[in-house]
């Protein structure tokens, strides 16, 4: 088991990633306030894995109950938060009982929202059971549902107070979700580790046939890129924005589609892939290197085009940004390879050339 | 005017205090991070005083959108507030534009709730219109919606930049919302300020035949015991529970009969009446103790009894408190006049008698 620490001062926490995880009921009790958990996981990751969340808690003494929400990005919405608030009132829970997120970036960002919600904040615990989710969303505090007229519009900056990943939990991922969180592995290295970048290129297809050992380093590798930058911004006044890149586009995508059309991770590939082809357009990065992209993304069976939307629809979800700044939309883009930077300044005839070179 | 200042370190913020605030845009001005407003009012109060608020911050330059919720604690729920986050997401509200809350309790609390979950939290000015969220709801940052099995029950404590107290909004101000806000105003006197407690037993009638100086120099006082209380126990670890004295029995009350069928001061003077027979019963303070808060909260022409909804039904819905710790509820009791305490020991007997004993 590797552990690392999110520097947060007194909202500090550990990230414990391994096998066998599960069982642990050892690593969760010192985060525990009193002795009662709230699990919230959904249809498809409960059958798998709830019983045996339960049981080593259960034998450790601690007073369990659950709500199994239904499964997919399409309902992560008030309707589905409120059967978490329901059971959370129907079961009695306090403000001191512990709320268990076991599942992925939807569960968790949940999971998430109504314990920074539920008499206005009761402690949480992130149980990542999907790659995307052990990589990036279930650590770092951000937690949202989504608007019908925009991804994650609503939520809350709410950090855990453990993250529990489970490698053995990838081996009932199915191949859509394992690539969708190589989506954000990757980011990591197109943003901030050339290093990593190089490792990848070198080991992708490792990843893709599920070695373990490659697996493990991967998370590792990017859990201690997000704790790093969230370290040094917590909420997101600036550095952190970078983790967004493709985010802009890609959640045009997801909104414009509808919630759950494409996965989260599809989205942020064909996304990054229109920041990729927007930050040659400014001559900051050349033809080779966007192949380079488009080429990991491929190999990790990934999409890198976007759907034909409209350019125009494209436009008009980006402005709903929470990035967007005075009117400006301002878009994480790639100076070099291993660098993004924020960038308020493309002109609009660039970034809907960008969107339509990008679409197929 | 007064100013009083919350101290709570880089979240500190100034409260203002006096006649004719609301067209001096020159003491918003310097809290806004951009020229852009979003104010939330409701059909009560946007009549009386949007137009005045929004020509003051127009003339200054700053752009203003609103939104006109129906009034009443019955409408303080999701599918209201989801109206706010409509009408932000409509305008292209960004996370640098400044939510402005213009109303009593019911929208502060959920103009608040609103800007601490949009975009994970926006810029917030409370201007509270009725003497109760000028003395207590708009101080402190509990924000809240109600959830059908209980009050306040998904929130999040989010402070504002500025409070914004016009004393001139008291003159239209119904006699029954004057009152509900007395309540609060007494309060304090019986938590922790026997000295004010004296002053209101001198000064009550001025202040229900509003006299402008004893009004200013009531919720003046009130904010300062507010602000004093938030600034050592900010997320209610502690002394801040004491500031819900009546409030568990009070909320029982208000939810019992539905919300909106008392305003919450009338079931917070009643509940305090049942706080103070079972600390009576506990032998705390005397009969005649009693009879001088009862006395106050009729001269304030509150109520002094609650409703007969079977002390079973109080219990249950009392159960429910966030203050309940471990299955046992904890009550904010009355060690004498001034002083209050955290007590979860008293007997579930003596708490359905003192129920029982003020039932009418």
């Amino acid at each position: 088991m590797q552990t690392l620490n999110v520097a947060l001062g007194e909202r500090a926490y550990p990230i414990h990633i391994g096998r066998g995880l599960f069982g642990r009921a050892d690593l969760i009790l010192p985060h525990l306030k009193t002795q009662r958990v709230a699990i919230v996981t959904n249809t498809v990751v409960g059958p798998l894995y709830l019983e045996r969340l339960r049981a080593g808690l259960e034998a450790a003494g601690v007073r369990t109950v659950a709500v199994v929400l239904p499964d997919g990005e399409a309902h992560k919405d008030w309707e589905t938060l409120n059967r978490i608030f329901d059971m959370l009132l129907a079961e009695r829970c306090e403000r001191s009982t512990t709320l268990v997120a076991l599942g992925g970036g939807v569960v968790g960002d949940m999971g998430g929202f109504a314990a920074a919600c539920y008499q206005r904040g009761m402690p949480f615990i992130q149980v990542p059971t999907t790659l995307l989710s052990q990589v990036d969303s279930s650590v770092g505090g951000k937690t949202a549902i989504n608007h019908p007229l925009g991804k994650n519009m609503i939520g809350a900056f709410y950090q855990p107070r453990l993250v529990l990943a489970d490698i053995d939990t990838l081996d009932t991922l199915p191949d859509r979700e394992l690539s969708a969180g190589l989506a954000e592995v990757i980011k990591y290295g197109l943003i901030r580790d050339p290093e990593f970048l190089a490792w990848l290129e070198a080991n992708l297809d490792r990843l893709v046939a599920r070695d373990t050992d490659a697996l493990a380093w991967a998370i590792e590798r990017s859990c201690r890129n997000k704790a790093e930058v969230v370290a040094a911004d917590e909420t997101e006044q600036g550095e952190r924005a970078l983790l967004n890149l493709g985010h802009t586009f890609g959640h045009a995508i997801e909104t414009g589609l509808g919630y759950g059309e494409w996965l989260h991770g599809e989205a942020v590939a064909a996304g990054t892939m229109m920041a990729a082809e927007l930050s040659r357009r400014l001559g900051w990065i050349d033809t080779a290197a966007v192949a380079r992209i488009e080429a990991l993304f491929e190999r990790a069976r990934l999409p890198v085009w976007g759907p034909r939307m409209g350019v125009e629809r494209y436009v008009e979800l980006m402005s709903h940004d929470k990035k967007v700044e005075a009117g400006k939309l301002r878009l994480v883009l790639l100076r070099a390879l291993g660098r993004a930077v924020m960038h308020g300044e493309a002109p609009a005839g660039e970034i809907a050339a960008a969107i339509e070179a990008r679409c197929r």
